[in-house]
């Protein structure tokens, strides 16, 4: 059979599945996204069903919810009743709503039930992240009868390495067994033989993927369960899930850290105006805040009319405060994340910053007297007959900032914590604009005192 | 039997170990985290020995190495024997020389050589990660003798959901077989029966920890097999110690950002003098560099002396073509991390990032111009009879100095990854150090040339 590409090609479907054959779904995924959705659903729809399956299950296939939404309504339903439920959630969720409601009407009846229970969880949560496709069993049965049942279930399943067993009248989630144990034990021993001592570790429909990935990660599981207030058992998160929410939400940090709402798209895919969208708003936001440098500026007017001398440290200051700042803004927002700093921990924090400031700011300050002596002496510039005064202001006011940087910088993420956002928000340039305004305030203040009745 | 902890207290051993018994490992070594190592290492004598193994497996364990140097030799000997090679191989890292020598030397003679042969590999590779507890089978066996050899050897192994299927005589990787397609194959059908088409992916010794958490995620894999050149396996690396890697590298990758040396500690848990080493270096390194901000400053003496207007919008300046460039070091920063930019499309991403630069400047531009109009018209300040032009400066530099800072720091993890370094080391601070002194530059350039025959 030939098929038309959009580009007037004719190719050979069978020469085309046999070459897709041969690449594992990875390469097989990226030669799909390098094609338009029309071509991609050609293909894809001259694939054998198991293989169409398996690539539309790939969480990088691009456009999916398109190319599903370009197949015939009945092949298109034929795939999604065959998919894992959470990646067919997934598609049905990018979908606009009368492709959603034409293929809706067209599943199976037990595939609808489980794409309507997840579709409703928001983005983020264990919800949103859970498949419906896992083996459970009754606590009554043997390990011969749920070896048995395993075998037959096996296909339509997303793991069948951890079985959930239910109390058979109530089915409350009683105990999780592993395949490993199963198959270890004796066939007409009762499955509970081989449970552990304690009870399988649980999450609820709205836990937020970086917990799950916090507790599947601190006891090794393979997937975790997630349950109602009755303990009842609506679906299971599994570990590559959980990987690529990991990925999502460094990515997101880093790019929050960086300045700027996440992207949520590969950078080369992303539009241009929607990229400058993303960047513009935190852009400017700093930008007006920052203006409140040329207001305290403008405030110092006179002081900077008398010594303009005082000008030339300016950026040299202020970039400290902001560098001091996040380091520390960084350094929190990871422990944090990884919960080796609680928000009850604020005031250690605070105490250990408060020291750490004054030592790296008394470092710099050393450096920054040291220059200004040295440009004087060497006579490579005149400061003015006042420089040693100089000096003294430049150095004590990067201890003053570079301990306020530390300081502000550590507490911004306890702050954005307590308030309810994502640590992750406190951003490395809001850090150094929080900073630089005080900053200055704090350096003209120094050289108010220090040069009162020389310079000023 | 009576117990005596290093606080005087005696406590029942039996009494304890019940305790321990209750919590599931994670919270229990939480609890042996909270006490010294000579404590911690009384309780673990104390315990029956798959438990104490148990708890010395989890990487979240801290002092392990100190812990096992203090217990009797035979029983941390026989400890080492029982634990996983790879988590015995980590806590033979952290051990001193004469204690190393004594454990190693009371070694089983297969623990010896597993120890051995994964010691010697770098930190952050696949052979520092990997473990030598993988099950294999000679491709001419049935999946019954497989499953038999499956049930024989699972409490050595570390994982028994994979199984690699070797050449009988040159023991080759040529397959792997998830337990899964075993268990529901036939007894007498040939391993290689359940194979999947395409051959496994592997990774050598020497393959960076991002790659092997790449291809894990890429191709949603439980463990990775390790070859060497031969194609002989020499190991496996397991989903949860790529989960470990993951989280490390995120939080180094962050640390860096944030313009500092990773810290290897829990931010509680690091002295108060190496935190300052991690911080004053790079600290100190930006300082210095920024020192060209005083000295180009300096250089534009003359200008700043006739309009010491111009000074008021150096900070608003400046920090625009910092935060513009964190966010573009950010992107790119993610971008290479995940593969979705590589090192040629350098010259693309330049290309975007021009007009990407000019359009967020023109808007923070636009921004400047109307503030300083604003300001002069309502009588806020007086920014002097010049002040269109003043306004017109402030504009054309904002274009000018946004548009350096998303180019430049876009192009830095280029740069870092192309001279070899992680492209994660370009930090915000450093990106902000580079565009200051451009920006200075930039701006009274644009200064001397509106402004000449009037204010200068």
């Amino acid at each position: 059979m030939d098929i038309t590409l959009s580009t007037g090609a004719a190719v050979d479907a069978a020469n085309i599945t046999a070459q897709l054959r041969g690449l594992d779904a990875a390469d097989a995924v990226e030669f799909l996204n390098s094609l338009n959705a029309d071509d991609a659903a050609v293909l894809l729809a001259a694939l054998p069903k198991p293989r169409a399956v398996e690539l539309l299950e790939q969480p990088e296939l691009l456009h999916a919810a398109q190319i599903v939404a370009l197949l015939p309504n009945d092949h298109a339903a034929h795939l999604l009743d065959a998919m894992a439920a959470d990646r067919a959630t997934d598609i049905f969720q990018e979908m606009d709503d009368p492709v959603y409601a034409r293929l809706m009407g067209r599943l199976a009846p037990h595939t609808r039930r489980s794409i309507e229970s997840l579709v409703n969880y928001p983005d983020g949560t264990a919800g949103s992240l859970m498949t419906t496709e896992f083996v459970s069993a009754p606590a009554s049965w043997t390990i011969g009868e749920t070896l048995a049942h395993v075998r037959r279930v096996e296909g339509s399943r997303e793991t069948i390495y951890a079985i959930y067993v239910l109390a058979p009248l109530t089915y409350e989630l009683l105990q999780r067994v592993t395949l490993r144990r199963l198959i270890m034990g004796e066939l007409d021993a009762p499955l509970l033989s081989v449970a552990p001592e304690t009870p399988p570790i649980t999450v609820t429909p709205l836990t937020h993927r970086e917990e799950v990935a916090r507790l599947i990660r601190r006891h090794d599981l393979l997937a975790i369960p997630v349950v109602d207030e009755n303990r009842q058992m609506l679906g299971i998160v599994t570990v590559d899930d959980v990987i690529d929410a990991m990925i999502e939400e460094t990515t997101e940090d880093v790019q929050k850290f960086g300045g700027m709402q996440a992207l949520e798209q590969p950078y080369m895919k992303i539009g241009f105006l929607s990229m400058v969208g993303k960047r513009a708003g935190w852009l400017c936001a700093l930008f007006l805040s920052e203006m409140l440098t040329a207001s305290a500026m403008q405030h110092f007017e006179g002081e900077l009319d008398k010594a303009v001398v005082l000008t030339l440290f300016i950026p040299l200051i202020m970039s400290s405060g902001g560098n001091s700042g996040s380091q520390a803004t960084s350094l929190l927002i990871r422990g944090l994340a990884l919960g080796e700093v609680r928000l009850r921990d604020w005031w250690r924090v605070a105490l250990r910053e408060l020291p750490m400031g004054m030592v790296l700011g008394g470092i710099l300050g050393v450096i920054g007297v040291v220059r200004i002596a040295l440009w004087q002496m060497l006579g490579l510039y005149d400061y003015g007959v006042f420089w040693p005064l100089i000096a003294l202001t430049v150095g004590a006011s990067l201890v003053g900032i570079v301990t306020f940087g530390s300081l502000s910088g550590s507490m911004l993420p306890f702050v954005m914590q307590r308030i309810g956002f994502d640590p992750a928000s406190a951003s490395a340039p809001f850090v150094a604009t929080l900073v630089d305004v005080t900053g200055l305030v704090i350096y003209f203040s120094i050289a108010i005192v220090i040069l009162h009745g020389t310079m000023l």
